[in-house]
């Protein structure tokens, strides 16, 4: 932020994620960060939270946004003034009434490319967080045979694992940046019901419970042989890591054994990609063609004509991070950025068949986050 | 909608709950609703679902932006239009990339208040689904007593109870309206650090497991003779219930039993208030006053200092819906407002104590839909 000629005098920041951040709290808050000097968090409601939460110095009760401007010229000086706010989730209606609290001439503009981008690049800090996130799944998918061979449907395992994910440090929590970009602790889907395409942006659906909640696991009985995948976030200590792992009642097919083979060969392609100073879109363009070639290019990433345009997300206070593994993601990749790696295949009956992993990028090359073991969880097999 | 003058052309509404609740359907939607015939469903990804969800009729692909203009053209005629999109939720950053989208003059209008308010009236197709979901609760807390037995935690007894509601018809996935407006499934509360305010709008706080997650219950051991307050949302089928309980390991203490009959007493006199006619902010007024006459004014609907100005709330599609049993809100009630009505008091050592009932209001007065017995459910008394 500070520079011989800041393009901002302030930055007003309201949004959870964002104010964690740069803050460590999500309590009801602005904070406000200005070119030059100490940032200031304004909060609404529980003070003493707030300051049991933060490092920050300069924490003060605001409870109506009536006092914002004068704090904005105690922190930024005389206006007039450039402030950025999050303008990729502040819904219209809150944002006019930003406007209307000041006097003072206001240029506006969006905080969000230049807050994405900073937190792309995690901290040392930041990446024992996702790591200990990463421990729990490998305590969680060890328990999956056990917990199959008793399960209901698909449903019940998901929800089963749920609670298992929290016994095990998960706070049971998501966050995910945008309206209605809605996100599960774990979705389990399996067979025709779960080769269903997303209605959002996830390489894996599933028909859900209801048409209210149409992603993830059904109550139908789980079908023996027939694949399983459950793609799970964990949470820990605010960040985020994900993870998905294969299942199945019985024994996997000769074809879900093939498919497997080629996602385990994609999935380690990508990973020997992961490095500082190649594009994320190299890496998606070379994970897509190498699909093809190992003869699983059509359902690669989504059910044909359902297919998501990425291979990876960037990952870590939120689920759907930059730099993302995608088209158009060209700037060279840098040590520090974190991603959740997926090749994932849908098969019209067997289902979605696909490995997640999350990683981060060292001067040296990718680090595994996620160790669970990639190997298939089976219960009753034989 | 229709009128001889209609103050609007079209409603484009993209948000979830309006989608749904105006076409049956969550997956990715523009649905154009014109002053004059039939809407029309604008379906981004998985147009067969959206088929399956919808009995719109007209339903139609719609991949990209660029063509959004002319299917307006196509339902509500020449330009100029009056176009109302959903501006309380709606991203400044999504609404003006819909504003460049059009080459016509349009002026924009914001449709949450005409939606909000529509939605506030419910069906008897709705009134069921509410019920339907207001009967897991009966369910749920039946088994509280075991569960509560062997709990390590209020965390553990709040996902333990998670995972039983899902068991028992639950979608799991609550939608609340606005940005980081966040809400689990349920929060397990008890003692002083179930006495912590709410960082958001909630009656009921708690600390949470972490700064990242700030509500609801900890991984402390549950104290014996301390009250336990239990606060659900139920969606079996879109449409949610809100009921809180109470439990405790061991007894209650004399102080507990006397604000638990204040409570009591408190909720039964704004069921008996809660008929067409009399106007929502009556009912918070005398639920203030009576609370206060009883002995539990200073800690009414959260700690002292942190109150919230409100003692119930619409519920349906979303947990957050009008009218509210707030100041302001004196437009008298309907037949068919549905509210959840939450009188608690939060003692500093003994936590919450509360009740919680989702209410359809009929013509001749409020209808019960949580039948859950309302006595605490207690574990090893004695």
């Amino acid at each position: 932020m500070r520079s011989a000629s800041p393009p901002l005098d302030v930055l007003i920041v309201v949004q959870k994620a964002d104010l964690y951040w740069l803050s460590g709290t999500v309590q009801e808050c602005h904070l406000l960060v200005p070119a030059e000097g100490d940032p200031r968090l304004l909060v609404r409601k529980v003070l003493e939270r707030a300051e049991e939460d933060s490092p920050l110095e300069d924490v003060k009760p605001m409870k109506s946004l009536r006092e914002l401007e004068s704090h904005v010229r105690e922190v930024a000086g005389a206006p007039p003034w450039r402030i950025a706010m999050e303008l990729d989730v502040l819904p219209v209606n809150a944002f006019r009434s930003y406007e209307k609290r000041f006097d003072a001439t206001v240029e506006w503009s969006d905080a969000s490319p230049l807050l994405t981008r900073l937190r792309g690049v995690k901290s040392d800090w930041e990446i024992e967080r996702i790591r200990s996130s990463g421990a729990v799944h490998a305590e969680l998918f060890a328990r999956v045979p056990e917990i199959l061979a008793r399960s209901s449907s698909t449903f019940d395992l998901q929800t089963t694992l749920d609670k298992i994910a929290c016994d095990l440090g998960h706070c049971g929590l998501i966050r995910m940046r945008g309206l209605d970009v809605e996100c599960a602790t774990g979705l389990v889907v399996s067979g025709r019901e779960g080769a269903m395409p997303s209605h959002s942006m996830f390489p894996i659906g599933g028909r859900g419970t209801h048409a209210w909640a149409p992603t993830g696991g059904t109550r139908s009985p789980i079908e023996r042989d027939v694949p399983i995948a459950m793609d799970y976030l964990v949470c820990r200590e605010a960040y985020y890591a994900d993870c998905t792992r294969m299942a199945v009642l019985g024994r996997f097919p000769p074809e879900a054994e093939r498919i497997f083979a080629a996602i385990r060969e994609t999935i380690r392609a990508c990973e020997a990609m992961l490095r500082p100073g190649i594009a994320p879109s190299a890496i998606y363009e070379r994970a897509t063609e190498l699909a093809r070639e190992l003869g699983i290019g059509d359902g690669f990433m989504g059910p044909p004509g359902f297919a998501v345009r990425f291979v990876g997300h960037g990952i870590g206070l939120e689920v759907n991070e930059t730099p993302v593994l995608a088209p158009g993601f060209d700037e060279p990749i840098v040590a520090g950025n974190v991603f959740a790696v997926e090749p994932k295949f849908t098969h019209p009956t067997l289902g979605v068949i696909g490995l997640e992993n999350t990683y981060v990028v060292r001067e040296s090359g990718a680090e595994l986050l996620t160790p669970a073991s990639e190997e298939p969880y089976i219960a009753n097999g034989g």
